[in-house]
């Protein structure tokens, strides 16, 4: 090995964990660490910097922000919302779908600066660690994965105490409740997601909600994503962003999940996903009207499972990008405006108008009347349809008679 | 034929058209006229000696009420919970489901009278029909099937002249919302569900909202079934009704729903449903719980099939009983309490309690920390999940260099 | 009406049940008949001029051939190879699926010559009739379809007799099977088809088996689609046509198989299908080496249904569109050669070879050797892998203690 | 620790490298060595006396022999049959659903005789492993797994001389193909299975093929399982091995699966499974008459992912409990006669008899005669069924013009 330092990008956040990690791999393994933070919406501009000057306050050799938020909408955020991915019919992905970028992001950028190594703030006990190492794993097999925090399962006190022997003092105050935010909402955690029986209390939330009364929004939506808000056409995460903006002070899109960790066990967590639960609804609505009864299904098993393999880190599976291709292809006639009340902790689809809408007049009304065929239509369609039913019926009695 | 004027079975409801039924059948077709309604939880007791003294004021030659509140909920409302039934994740199938119960008792009450004909009121552009045929064509092949109004197509008003006749001349305003009142939810049918964008005013759903602040609910499932309702054993029958005496005063459950009728054309309408909404949503937070992740996979597809079924009138299928006793079998661990909190037009549940959540910190607290297994398990674990992801992207990019 | 008389496209077979059909849409309902008859790869030119000639000899206005082999190829059965379409793992829809096809071009056709109506010469008891009308009623909804065959339920004297009034009087021996031939495969119905417990005879089926010994196939797919065999490439259409040449006189691809037909009896039919067999296991083998375990399985899902929305005539629904395209996404690496052993009556994949086979043994080898990942790897993920099972079967055993 | 040694139960098969296991366990280790063989029908009882003297003169403390026979059948095989199961629609899972039953096995006895560790012999690239290391991590979690070959990596020749050290000095010639035989089948691996490109030849099939000429079996089944062959009545078990017996001297039932295995390599594998291929394509007959075409459908799908589980070692997930039960529920009415021709290579379905058969002509014969609808009925059904899609059309056409 010649004197010139191993060199590794390090996932940097800012907070105690990923700050002890840039101490440690510096000092403990002698790496020239490369800090890099990956934006997939959660972060402003003055945050951003704020991050780079922790790290190199701490000493990283150099610090790159990713701004990963477009790539994140336009190879993912959009198949989740043509899909209406609702983890369990509750959980929008808000922060499983964001690690994959991040971790590709880290991959690519590693492969850039010809790192040997990528070192991870994650816990042995969470999604995280799965989610970032098998990625790595994949697009990167030759660089080694260093993980501190997992391998020592240090106290936060034994990480406060090292970081002071090199003089770096802060106030480390662990905050209630851990925030995670993205362009694709916000997950929460806390003492009481670590239990089954309690809720998050208000203050758990990052948004407060500020906002009274009623509003209506209308969205408009092309091809299935979301291409104006109140009839002001913008790109779909500017949307997003607004929509965010719009609903979340009525502390709309709050709830807790409960689901099936990579490794096996139980995760609960809060999330607050203003937008993400509108749009997906209202989405859904539009298709409703506009989608063959077989679409409709066929979409939710693929969507299901895409969301499925997302939450669990397998992205880069190829059969996710021929599921991508599926829903893609279903959302062409997904064109339209949805309609959509909004309330303090709720909001209710109110309706949709499309050029493609399935539900016309010109056929008949349902339950009303019947304008291209007649009640003898249905008659022989019913003698028909009990065909094989009848059939067995008829021969279940034969034999117990 | 002999003297004897031929019976027939007519679906009876107390309103215009089968009333009209009830003068048509006898007069025009020469018939002996037996009516019958069927309870699956819509009518007081009152309401239903009302209906029979219509019937009987009609000219019946007898009238029969069919109560089959604790069948409906024994044979179909109790796997509708178990599956977490909601037709595309919105509609309870509040009035699909009793339909196929309300024609199988008339079914079996023609073959009791020996009838050789069953009458319904039913049109011709709506999914009753399809449900009422579809029965009678299997139960008793060879009963014939007599549906005036879908052959007809009268007008109200020819309706109406048509009684006067007979001396029939009553009050038969037309309300201006039709409303399907069940065990398991209510109905609402008006102009605005026969457009796209229209939402029903609060006036549409028959529950007036009464009650404001908040309340939290204690509901208790053994094996999936609702036992008890803040502490209160009861029967899961009384339960619902005690349930929707609770929450629907709140506005809870209401929504509107679009969708794929049997015959093809897309059906809108309205529903209030608190009960079914809640008991859905807090069975299956307790299913998320206590299942496996393979477990609650295969219930959603099982079970959004046996909705989609049951709303389509294809309930007698014997695949229908296979699946039934796949949901029964799943619901051996789905055991304990959840607490709802209900507010105006909302509610949100809050944990679960369970001997049988595996949510377990025995084991393992999400995020957190790994008592029965170690980092370097985790690293392993994600090695070899890897693998084929890995050696796919080898490939290709041997591939392509 | 005019004195013009109305046009009416008959879809032509020149057997004695269409020929009926010219006679009767003439001379009954004073219609001027078009015959047409589409070629889905069954017939050879000289069958093709002598169904002309026996059109034009009935007194029809016009004949037209319809060629739509390649069209075929394209549109269907391509994807029937991509999603290695069996319906019940046995039948390659060597019928069901060029009826589709027939019927487009005929529905075409007819509104090109801008007849009023269509008539075709199935009975009331098979699939065809539904396959027909379905889209008839889609793609030319003002066409009214008129089916002397399954209106009159005439018996073959019955229609002899009134050919003969006209002075038409051939041989129309019934043959003893009905055999129905095209690219994908031959159809062959019989006596013993009409029951559930015989066989058919070997001279029921079309090609008698005229080779003996063995001999091995090569045969190469790019992107799904056979390009050549034994090292010759040609067109797609080509290749089956020279597979089934090679394969078709060992008796391979004979069977029998039993579905559920579209109008819910069972309906038991034999077929020849020497080339979809082979293609499709030799296709499925080489998938099995190239695509991930998830690409198979949801291939599997969704060409199932394919399969089955294509047997029931379905063929037209938008989903259909959906899932062509997912399959053709999901052969962007199924290139390779597959060999073939042929023997009478059966046939054997020997293997395969592929650029893009992953059972690469750079990685490891199955059961010998692990290269890429160490024992304790293994371990770590067997005991990851477990947690979930190992929680739910702890609990349980707490819970009965 | 105490003077008294530590037991270990070592799942032993007589060859090598378990062999190598006793030695090394008692004199590296210092534990009790208790070996254990499962049958799950492979074994003679003159081998497993064999097996049970070479574990004494290796000088192991006891030896057990656990016959797991008829429960492999009750608990598995059974179900294999109901879900007419086929990996891949090819391999009869012959090794896999056999491994869980032997480490179940194993798990009890250890707990019975209270080991502190469990022994395996199994390599470091295959599914073996992870199969038995998941049942002890389920079922007895507090015992330790020890895996000397997957640990140490030795070559064959280590073994030996390691073995020689101790007196034992054997012929360990290495057989050119390994056989693994069982109740279900036996699997074959050789070098040509190391290939993706080569067949096996004929000698690497353990079952010479000594028939000639053709005969004819008739299978009976009750409520789906084969209750006797030929018209003798006997038990499953019985049953499996008089087939195999009849059928396998006619080299039927030889194939080559490809496979994803656990680990996430492709695996190749032989195998020579006459029984169970035959009462898997006979079983589906008799379903294809039986059963409704959705009881089919969803049958497929839960017997699929069944399979996929008990090959993936998963069989203690309670998912499996649960499709069991619904399997169990399907076969009901799989009762009747299956003929089956049997030929060398080959065998074909010749036909069924069933009380349950529902193609019953008192209905209607398939493209023949209609007897209990008419044409019009037909007429009303396509023109309802092809509502959606017309309206569909319809609208596609507007918008474009």
């Amino acid at each position: 090995m010649s004197a010139k330092k191993d060199k590794v990008v390090l996932a940097f956040s800012g907070g105690l964990d990923t700050s002890y990690c840039v101490k440690y791999l510096t000092h403990e393994l002698g790496l020239e660490v490369h800090t890099a933070i990956v934006n997939t919406g959660g972060f402003s501009a003055e945050e951003l910097q704020e991050i780079e000057m922790k790290a190199m306050g701490l000493g990283a050799a150099s610090h790159k922000t990713l701004d990963q938020v477009e790539t994140f909408y336009q190879q993912c955020v959009k198949y989740l919302v043509f899909g209406n991915v609702l983890k369990n019919n509750t959980y929008p992905l808000s922060v499983s779908a964001e690690r994959v970028f991040q971790a590709v992001a880290i991959a690519e950028y590693a492969k850039e600066i010809d790192a040997a190594h990528i070192a991870h703030g994650s816990t042995g006990a969470g999604n995280d660690q799965v989610r970032f190492d098998l990625v790595f794993h994949i697009l990167c097999p030759d660089v080694k994965i260093i993980t501190p925090i997992r391998d020592q399962q240090l106290s936060r006190q034994q990480e406060i105490d090292y970081l002071a022997q090199f003089g770096v003092e802060k106030e480390w105050a662990k905050a209630q409740y851990s925030i995670n935010q993205g362009l694709w909402g916000t997950s929460v955690g806390g003492a009481e997601t670590l239990t089954s029986h309690q809720a998050l209390p208000e203050e758990a939330y990052p948004t407060p909600v500020s906002k009274e009364g009623q509003e209506t929004v209308t969205l408009e939506f092309e091809k299935g994503e979301l291409v104006a808000v109140n009839g002001e056409k913008a790109s779909p995460v500017t949307n997003i962003e607004k929509l965010t903006a719009i609903a979340a002070p009525y502390g709309i899109g709050r709830d807790i999940h409960v689901g099936d960790t990579i490794i096996g066990i139980k995760g609960r967590v809060g999330f607050e996903a203003a937008a993400p639960l509108i749009m997906i609804k209202a989405h859904h609505a539009l298709e409703k009207h506009t989608q063959t009864k077989w679409q409709q299904y066929w979409k939710e098993q693929l969507a299901n499972w895409y969301g499925m393999l997302v939450h669990e880190g397998q992205f880069l599976d190829p059969v996710m990008r021929n599921i991508e291709t599926f829903l893609a292809e279903t959302q062409e006639n997904v064109s339209g405006k949805v309609t959509v009340l909004l309330a303090p902790y709720r909001f209710q689809v109110e309706g949709i108008s499309s050029d493609f809408d399935l539900m016309s007049s010109d056929f008949g009304k349902y339950g009303e009347e019947n304008l291209s065929w007649s009640g003898e239509d249905v008659k022989g369609f019913t003698k028909i349809l009990a065909n094989q039913t009848k059939i067995f019926h008829a021969i279940q009695k034969q034999k117990q008679s």
